[in-house]
């Protein structure tokens, strides 16, 4: 009998890539538990989900079954060995919890690069030239704020700081090129695939005095959370700019809002929040800030490349036992412990 | 005594650019008239403005004085020479009185394209990803409209559709080349200076049959009125955008939205309107528009560098009786005929 593989969420766009990655080679399996405790339980004998290798998932099953956390993942049985997730960010899942089990965990990297970097790019635009506020004035039947033009500045330039040069980050690298904008970075690392263009900053502190816009491209990860804190946002020159398109709590908020209160921030465009779908209302009292729903990758192209990815990263453990988007936890092969960015 | 220049409109940006261009070779004099009548008084014997050859102006001049219609440029004396418009689009100076008078006129292309151009790709990154209706729910407090994705596509490898090849649709089409979009285009005639990736048509038509977006950028003229009317918006494909940073009178406003009521088009992108400040209310019930206060070129950068190009026009006329911004009717030298975009 085919192995078992589990669809965790809805799969929206790619129906036939359902069949066409997994119909020959699996025995699929939709998941319709109506909570967690009953998901777990079909996995024991006699269950539906019993035997089940592999589980293809993405944040909005968080519904039913709530994020893979550490709970979760021990009550899964010991067949499950790989866990499909759908996103860049696999911050729900336990990644410690999975390699402790033995389950090893992909998440779709490539496949949310330029959809995620558009969004920074349109927060930048936004937050520059002020549009989303003029939309705002326009709407209210007040045409065009006073006084616009003195908060406005042209792309063309102007300086970007990448925190965090990696897909995302580079694609918006690559995006900006067309005005073109000075682009610097700082990761944990010089990347050694970072285009030319870029210029590596090993200190943090000495990128952020040079930056018009820092876009933020880190993951969540236990050592990232509050990393954008007090001190970087002051590093930052007065009416610097700040947008996020990465994971709210990788900003601390409080030192956010006091930047933006006491004007050394300019604006900020923020499509990530750290408690979503709620938002501080402080935010709201900012005309100068541009906020977005995590637009992120909300859209049918890159949504469906995003569910063809993951599915065939089940697919390619299946056939091959590996995958290509394993994460990195996996990657290094061993636990990974606290580190500066 | 050196030759007088009027300077009509607020200098906001570039004061000291006024002493540096003009200072020791003009005798300049800052308009005060409280409205048309008393202005074009004082070009008379012993009245301020008297032996005045060159005129800056630019268009919130229009609160006091009014466009520069054939009734004021008829007023002026023979001693006027040169009108240094500050804006790309001269619509609001007759440019056939002036001609008829003698008088050239420049405006300031290049200065604007970047900044233009950067408005058009707001609006386009805007309504393909509908973010600007995005940002409209998460303030309104219910985060993320339902669907969103089904409406909202990924820009890289679309098509767009660039009507009127000049300063700022070449700039434009630069800009997209980091997705890359394919960049197709109509003008009057081919654009020799077009970049190699982007594709003429002389038939406009076919292009916009084949455009996910269409982004305008024809100047204002007798016989441009309307011209995005019925025929061509229905030539787009279903699903189409328009994008509009030109002026609002090139579209057919009843047409536009009549596609947008059927769902002919998808989204657009609206910079500019027929009688601004006024926006057709009918706008306003359509969620997935994007509504913008003739935000073109609205920042201090391109603000003042358009302020310091008219004024190196007005000097450039003083020094060597030319300028390099002289409008097209003069480059030809002929009266423009009614003809074909």
């Amino acid at each position: 009998m085919a192995p078992r593989v589990l669809i965790c969420s809805k799969i929206v766009w790619a129906h036939d890539d359902v069949k066409r990655l997994l119909g020959d080679i699996a025995d699929i399996v939709w998941v319709d538990s109506p909570d967690r405790k009953s998901f777990l339980a079909e996995f024991g004998p006699g269950g539906k989900y019993e035997n089940t290798v592999a589980i293809y998932r993405e944040n909005d099953s968080a519904a039913k079954l709530g994020v893979f956390d550490k709970a979760l993942i021990d009550g899964l049985p010991s067949t499950v060995r790989w866990i499909a997730h759908n996103g860049a960010g696999y911050d729900p899942v336990d990644v410690h919890a999975c390699k402790a089990r033995g389950i090893y965990l992909s998440n779709t990297p490539g496949a949310v690069d330029d959809a995620t970097a558009t969004t920074a790019l349109y927060l930048l635009l936004s937050t520059m030239r002020q549009y989303s506020v003029a939309e705002r004035s326009l709407r209210a039947l007040t045409w065009k704020p006073a006084g616009l033009n003195k908060r406005s500045h042209d792309i063309t330039g102007k300086t970007l700081a990448i925190l965090g040069l990696g897909g995302i980050g580079t694609r918006l690298a690559h995006l900006v090129q067309g005005f073109p904008m000075r682009v610097i970075y700082h990761s944990r690392n010089k990347n050694p695939d970072a285009p030319s263009f870029c210029e590596y900053f090993a200190n943090v502190e000495e990128m952020l005095a040079q930056a018009d816009v820092l876009s933020v491209h880190v993951p969540l990860r236990a050592e990232t959370v509050g990393l954008v804190g007090e001190k970087m946002i002051r590093a930052l020159k007065p009416g610097a700019i700040i947008i996020n398109t990465a994971r709210g709590k990788v900003i601390d908020e409080d030192a956010l809002i006091r930047a933006l209160e006491d004007g050394h921030l300019a604006a900020a465009g923020l499509d990530v929040f750290p408690n979503e779908p709620e938002v501080n209302p402080r935010f709201l009292d900012f005309p100068q800030v541009t906020l977005l729903p995590h637009m992120g990758t909300e859209n049918q192209d890159s949504q469906k490349a995003m569910e063809v990815r993951a599915l065939q990263n089940v697919r390619d453990f299946l056939l091959t036992g590996k995958g290509r988007d394993l994460v990195v936890e996996f990657k290094n092969n061993t636990p990974k412990v606290k580190q500066k960015l």
